[in-house]
């Protein structure tokens, strides 16, 4: 999954009949400490994800596997809301196997 | 979902012939500020969109989920027109989280 | 879709059987004025593509949709020869939202 | 399948509700020596693997071919935890066609 | 389809349960003179590649569709041995319309 934060959605009048009422979220995706990178998807939202959040995005046909999205056109999915990444701190240097 | 405008299309001929009647659009991808980028992709219309409108793109298996599309050996489809996008102006510095 | 034109092809004695008879055709991919870019994918004829010629390629689940590579181990189909790309003038900047 | 090293996890209590219960890890893409590369994919654990452990990564429909992920909307899984790559070393230069 | 050489393979014991008995082959990618690329792939062995073959590679779905990985969460398969790639040669310039 892509680590992503809503910056905004795509209005759309004329879409696959299929898509009426689907919301299409602006996902910017984010490194581990939170800093946006320079790409960005397109994704529906299932989980009712709001202006800033961060949130997971499923890919493919996985992103069809919510009830929402189910036999749709959609190729992204916002699946879960992030609380919170939880990034282990090891004394040994970055790289080496463990 | 990509983000994308109209720039052209493709003529075949000699093509699989579950694809005759599908209409094959070259769609430059586009950042945000709509300025077109690089890479440029090619998919079938499923939605009547013109010359230089600004389009969503659907792919992989997702793009065969529209009646035009359905069971064809097509990876890419528009299946929506983009009125606008709506992206949400925030105080706080890029890439912060709230 | 990709844009390919078919440099060559693949000799193979040893694969999965269901894939005997299957020609391999070398594509590499182009830009949109026909310029060869460095990448290059090895993809499945399904329309009698011949050498040099400027082809379409589909690929992931959507290159099994057509009759000779369904339900095989092939991710890219070439499943159109391209005629000419139309793509269309405007006096405004490239770029510029119409 | 894409060789990687757990770093860390992600806390959602939002999400789809199928996915109540999966594991997501943070999972850093390593080179052949183990060294950490700067992409990173989270995935849902379907075997159990611990922090700092090197593992394998399915994505796509295939992330969806285990007995935890099933009908989720999940594109990436840990589905093999790697004892050791086994590289075999050759006299003649890297890059030579035997 | 991805090209390839194989060198080496990847020793796992905990594994999902479908793939015990699966070989997971190190392949890297090659350009089409053979020479290693910096990208590496993980797949599961489906027609007894041997160390230092050149091989065509399947990703996706579509890797799931031999005898040998069907229904496993595996997203590449090794499906061929390259007896030799035929590309031909034309007196035109790289890159030029025909």
């Amino acid at each position: 999954m892509i680590l992503g934060k809503v910056i905004g959605s795509v209005w759309s009048t004329k879409k696959d009949e299929s898509l009426v009422g689907s919301k299409f979220l602006i996902v910017r995706q984010l490194d581990l400490e939170f800093k946006e990178l320079g790409s960005f998807t397109i994704a529906v939202d299932s989980v009712g994800a709001g202006d800033g959040e961060i949130v997971l995005i499923a890919t493919g046909s996985s992103a069809r596997q919510t009830t929402i999205t189910k036999n749709k056109p959609v190729d992204a999915v916002v699946m879960a809301i992030v609380d919170k990444l939880d990034i282990h701190k090891r004394p040994e240097a970055a790289g080496a196997k463990n």
